[in-house]
């Protein structure tokens, strides 16, 4: 089967914001495909990440006057039109000619925030053109730190308004999926200036992983030093555990998204959603928390809220909706699961976000398996 | 393949009231079918209703002597034979050309208590005429208040004694199954002299749900009105908070019925069964509390009695006892309800309504997956 | 498929005592196949007998020395080989021409105790020349008490050393299974001096259930009378409620038997083995508490023992095992339970039957779906 | 479907240690596979192994500098380069030609402890020539003490440093999958110069099991004895109880096995993983406790591990590497493991096995079904 080229108007088929993953096998090809919808190992967390939505109900409140409701809110000293902004994701051009730039225009149509991947496959600079709405750059430490300062500076030069620094991906290997369809990526164009990384010799007895990989993974001295080569806000995008969002919140970062990737850094880690509630408490309500993996619906959204999140990123739906309909898709995605929350929140009882919180929502009996 | 015409008798399959569930497809068209048995969003609380069912298992007594047993209780001032009721149901002309009058008729001829909805297809009137039971009117408000008045009015008139007030239906859409077959739905012909909503533009920055659909939505003071405008005892339906239901019992309605729509409202939220012990407790013995979604056969009514309510709707399995064989199926499937809640009291060694305590039930160790 | 004729040996594709349960539709005709394998409405106890074994784990203790063990213990003052009896089940010429005299004989041959069921179809004097075993008569009380007498008296004449009397049986139908395929049921030859049921006409607003059905139903009177009426000691079966085994034991029976009749009575009732722990504190250690349903393996017989029954019944796999090989078959699955629930001992470190309790099981974590 | 025969290189299709399962099929043949495969009764302990992993999952730790990471640590006064060892597997000419001593070859190329199985293909010499890397020697008690003595000696002799004594296999009978394909085994030569066990008549009404398959069963005294006739250490396998270990520490055993036997011996006990944690906690930190049974991954080690285990064996995975790709497959096998848990503890933060607790993991609310 050929993918189909995108369309120019959204299709029939899609009646709620997840039927871009349903609708998506029809427009990338097959590699491209299991490159995006795989996981790593086993894709245990992968399922985890939807699975953990389902843990949850909505007990709706009834009879609440809602007419003024509305889903704005500040953010980073910003005000935010919704709680829905794209997670960085690689590659984009895997899927559409335009890659980011349409998926820019997009997100500024909907009023949503986007986060640009360091592994972009159009110049950020271009990107930044494309929209003039909220947009952030995700960063990758480089193996020579010139590199990774040459990257925020353009970033910030660009126009991006936050640093949101992944890390937990040190060690990155394409999905089993991925290698057993064998997909080529594309280039990293933004990483082209800086060259390749040194090559050091690994001693006899040393470790691939931990003398091999891990030489250039971030540490904590590495975040210290981040942070204070930018005057961005600087989120920290991969927290699972309360401990180290307690420590990053002392270490003065802006925000934290909560996240496992996808399901694609370490397989067998819990689902984003059910690491939440701990790192919330852990922080307090003012430090702002991000949530993303496995978000797919407005009712996602609502119980991401309802557990402590200040907001949701949405990772490979954008990608989806890029491919079936381009800027115009990515905008038709964005807006559905604005007004998913949006219908989830009115039949719930709640006019503002502020309204949801824990008591709307309630532990599910039983969870349906996959 | 094309749907059966109705039956003048009971077709031998029927072994249990579940089973017209089995059978309707042979005769309902599948749209048709599509609309009837879907529900929104993923359906995950329609799948939750039959399986808070599951949940529960019953403790059987020995030795009980339940010769002078019987099903009989009073509710809102008047004897009930048995505590199965219908639910209201809308455009029940698309399973069978008589509609709610052949339902009506059904109900009388087993003693059961049966509502009427608002976007009934036949008049209200009609079907008032078509059954000398103990019938109710199932409220949705208008967009202008003279039009519920007028409903009401009309309802009062025509014999109906008790109104019952949907309210977790503010917003109404078909679901995916539905829309992704096509239904097209009757006239509801008790709103047509009535005329169409007003047409109010919405402001730019508006959201079509807060300002739109929202914007006809009851509230509590649209409550309080209906309690002031009308000489019947008011039901409200769709209740799954404890706390909204000991609000409603102080505003003064004169009894609640725990209810999901069948899992057609909000999808995600609970189901029915599993909110109705809370609500039983917050309330207390006195107000009658109703149950519906998900009861298929007389051990689910034994369940919901055994956790507090005082009866039970019965929602789809009307129409599919309609669609089978019209009036003559509704009056089957509703005397099946009663034997098999008789049996399974018998079995379970109670001889009343009132012996069927939670000492009957205990806890499934194991819920059977779908 | 026809059926194939009982053999004269032991088929290689039996390893073990529930692979008469794979093997019997080879050689039982689908409509008595349904009849037997069914079990009452959805068939969810049927289900959750099963499962509750499932729920336990055996926890081997090492290095014992078991050289001298064996399964021998006391019961009702008689010395058993093993606690592996034969529950009762009716209608046993449907699978194989010699009937309850075969069944018998293959007891007598593995020295187990047999119940013989009110509505066998051999007459229960001839049945009792068949075995020089232990054997049990499982009454059903008679619509007529003079009928109940006779068949107390046959019983003690014939050599029966006990009464196991059935009470959750009240009503019986066959199970939709069997209702669909039409099974027709063998004259329950001992009850055909009785004449048929008195005929009482049911006044119009009368119950079928509770003022027909139920009007032979035992009542605790119906007990006490029948402790009264007999020499021989009186076993209950069907008891699923601590409360009414502790009555049980103060009104004097001789033992219980924790039984939910296979999952063929109450439809939605505990599996027996849930319900026996409860049983067994009430009553304490001394009251003899048989179990049944579900049982298909050595360690399930294991885990029944662990969790407080003295032995246990085998109710569907006898007639598999008849059918397949007459009393031969009954006699080789016996053994083979019996050699199983050896091994098991063995395995687990234990020498006598008093050395399994509850120490040497714990709680499994998850339970294998069906 | 022919067994391929052994490859001289590792097959791409193999992107994981697991994946020797799924490719094992094509390189066995179908009888030596199920035996292999299977496991004992249902294969309910083979499948709670599995399972039991993923009833954990693993917390991440951020931005800790690895670079120095390792996994080796100090086993009975050796020094290991990581934590996984080879358990004891009988007939392993049925998978390759060459047998256990290719086994050794790929665990010497590894760095792995090897143990040998009483019931080898090979000399237990021959293997030990093959291999000058750390080996045990697993030991089954033989029916002569002579026999078991002259095996212990060879077994000192030929140079292995440990003695395992596997006790939860007192009964051994092939799986049903095995009886089923009719797999004949080849012989265990080491055991061929004992003769044959000496026959016994059992008497009449004896049991073959307790006093037939039990006679031989290994005893506490037997234990004490091997414990005083050997200088070697001495692990007990086959460990699931906490009391259990706590009487074998205070006997005086270097080291326990927790371990199921793969699912082997009886069926129905706990998963390996499951009894850990309180066998670990009975012993103390200093008892070094070893585990197998379903590791098939990095993270599976990872978790047994963090909940208490000094190392692991690995079962089933070396006979499927060896049947791919002899002692190149082991080996290869072998340094997937290993490079698999050192990403995991990269990814997880930790940077010795030291530091692998269980802060790192958490109970999975979710364990997917098989
Ligand atoms: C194809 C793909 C590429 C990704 N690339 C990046 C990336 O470059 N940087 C990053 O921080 N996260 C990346 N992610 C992770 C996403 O930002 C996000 O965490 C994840 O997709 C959220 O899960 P979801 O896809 O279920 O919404 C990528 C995810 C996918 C699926
Ligand atoms: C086709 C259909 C139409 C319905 N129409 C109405 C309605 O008009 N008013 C209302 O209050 N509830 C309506 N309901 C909800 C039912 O009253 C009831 O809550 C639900 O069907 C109960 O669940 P059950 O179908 O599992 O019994 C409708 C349900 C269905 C399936
Ligand atoms: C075909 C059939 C007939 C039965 N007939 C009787 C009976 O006549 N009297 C009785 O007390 N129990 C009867 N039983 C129930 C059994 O005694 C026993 O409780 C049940 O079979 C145990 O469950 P199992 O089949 O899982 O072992 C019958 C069961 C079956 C399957
Ligand atoms: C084919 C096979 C043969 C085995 N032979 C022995 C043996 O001779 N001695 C022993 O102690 N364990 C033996 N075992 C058990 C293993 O040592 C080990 O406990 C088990 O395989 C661990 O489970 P795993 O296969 O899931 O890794 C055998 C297991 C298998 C699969």
């Amino acid at each position: 089967m050929t993918a189909h080229a995108t369309l120019d108007h959204i299709p029939r088929e899609i009646l709620c914001a997840a039927d871009y993953e349903a609708l998506a096998p029809q427009f990338i090809a097959a590699p491209a495909l299991a490159y995006i919808a795989g996981a790593s190992g086993e894709e245990r967390t992968l399922r985890a990440n939807r699975r953990a939505f389902d843990r949850w109900q909505i007990l709706p409140r009834l009879l609440r006057d809602v007419t003024a409701g509305h889903t704005r809110s500040t953010l980073f000293g910003r005000a935010w039109q919704h709680p829905i902004a794209l997670a960085p994701l690689a590659y984009q051009t895997l899927v559409h000619p335009a890659g980011e730039t349409d998926t820019a225009r997009g997100a500024a149509a909907a009023d949503a925030c986007l986060t640009v991947s360091t592994l972009a496959t159009c110049p950020i600079e271009d990107i930044a053109r494309a929209s003039e709405g909220e947009k952030w750059f995700q960063l990758y430490f480089q193996p020579k730190r010139e590199a990774t300062l040459d990257l925020i500076q353009r970033a910030e030069q660009a126009g991006y308004t936050a640093l949101v620094v992944t890390l937990d991906a040190s060690v990155q290997s394409p999905s089993r999926r991925a290698l057993r369809t064998g997909v080529s990526l594309p280039d990293a164009v933004n990483l082209a200036r800086y060259g390749a990384a040194p090559q050091r010799a690994l001693a006899a007895d040393a470790s691939v992983i931990f003398q091999g990989a891990m030489r250039e993974a971030p540490t904590w001295a590495d975040l210290r030093w981040l942070l204070s080569a930018t005057r961005l806000p600087v989120l920290v995008k991969g927290v699972l555990r309360a401990d180290d969002a307690l420590a990053l919140g002392e270490a003065g970062v802006a925000g934290l998204v909560v996240s496992n990737h996808g399901g694609r850094a370490l397989d067998g880690v819990p689902a984003s959603l059910a690491a939440l509630p701990a790192i919330r408490r852990a922080v307090g309500r003012d430090l702002p928390v991000l949530l993303d993996s496995g978000v797919r619906s407005g009712s996602d959204i609502f119980k991401a809220l309802a557990l402590g999140a200040s907001a949701v990123l949405v990772g490979r739906l954008q990608v989806y909706a890029l491919s079936v309909a381009g800027a115009l898709g990515v905008a038709h995605l964005l807006r559905t699961l604005h007004q998913e929350l949006e219908l989830c929140m009115a039949m719930a009882g709640c006019a503002t976000l502020a309204e949801i919180d824990s008591s709307l929502i309630c532990e599910n009996p039983d969870v349906d398996p996959d």
